[in-house]
């Protein structure tokens, strides 16, 4: 079987397994197969609360990939954290040098293209049982990327992966495909302007 | 200088930094100082956030204190993975039987006295920069610690401690105390009745 007709096969058993779940309305399913859960929203904690995951998911021997679509200025304490365990978690930190719409958006459009190429791997590795797309909304608000496409990849992934997306901004698409969608919306940010970002914190 | 002498002279320091800060608006203030966060609401997130803060702190080579108020059924994969770091983080599972407002409250009460004990310690513990209280809302709103000496102690800690506490229910005495509060809001959550707990999402 090739490979495509082996995503296809997998998208369709996942469709179906969707289908019957919603159609049966079972009560007490004790069906188990990989959530899509997104993360988005102003307030703080859409990333590390993916990160949170990895670290339960590593705590159940499940081994994990992170793809990060906007790197930063400064390097992150996760990266450095998660790093340490290169056999249990594959991390790759992509997006450096993102133009945003300004100069060049064609450049743009080709990096976040190289980042969801790696991203595409690792969806399709059933090694891997935990799948963080960490700022990706923003990629696909900016149009780097075709919303269409990435979905298209993400169903096709094996049927036990979870998938977690972070970024403010999630467009509708991504929310409909969603098992699960989490806001996390800002009550309370005293000295806003005041603090500058805490490392540990912020970063 | 006594114990309690120095936790006051802490918190007066707190305070007065706190104070200035608000009186003098100063837009782009370079002072560091702990943080409390609050993440609160329905949603998912409000703990896997914490941890996710905990992994982020660790790769700054941050040493971090955790309490976990309630302690559910199953082991979870955030204690065993974080467990694996006895030097970096300092990991207590407390409030195992609690009856809730059953059978026994004083016993409750004394059970979450005793995990307080343990969190007052690291709170007071100057080697410790990130503090999580997980799932101390739940304690606090049923009454089984009194907010005001939690917050005193909260307040007591090292000038640079940052502390994160998460639970549905934040009390309005908390949220008033906390630096940022987050909601974590459930935007969608497909076959919430259908799907089992999984593994490495859930718990």
């Amino acid at each position: 079987m090739s490979e495509s007709a082996a995503r296809d096969e997998r998208h369709k058993a996942r469709m179906q397994r969707k289908k019957a779940l919603i159609d049966e309305k079972i009560a007490q399913a004790q069906d188990e197969y990989g959530l899509l859960l997104v993360h988005s929203g102003n307030g703080k904690g859409k990333s590390s609360s993916a990160f949170g995951m990895v670290a339960r998911a590593l705590g159940h021997g499940i081994k994990v990939g992170v793809v990060q679509f906007i790197k930063g200025a400064a390097s992150t304490g996760e990266e450095a954290f998660f790093r340490r365990f290169p056999e249990e978690v594959s991390y790759h930190v992509m997006g450096e040098g993102f133009t945003w719409e300004t100069q060049d958006r064609q450049r743009d459009i080709d990096k976040a293209g190289e980042a969801w190429a790696v991203a595409r791997q690792l969806l399709n590795d059933p090694q891997i049982g935990l799948m963080v797309l960490d700022e990706l909304n923003i990629a696909l608000k900016h149009g780097y990327l075709e919303l269409d496409a990435v979905l298209a990849d993400i169903e096709a992934r094996p049927l036990l992966q979870h998938v977690v997306v972070t970024g403010r901004g999630a467009l509708p698409g991504m929310i409909e495909a969603a098992d699960t969608v989490t806001e996390m919306s800002l009550v309370k940010h005293a000295f806003k302007a005041g603090v500058k970002a805490q490392k540990g914190i912020e970063f």
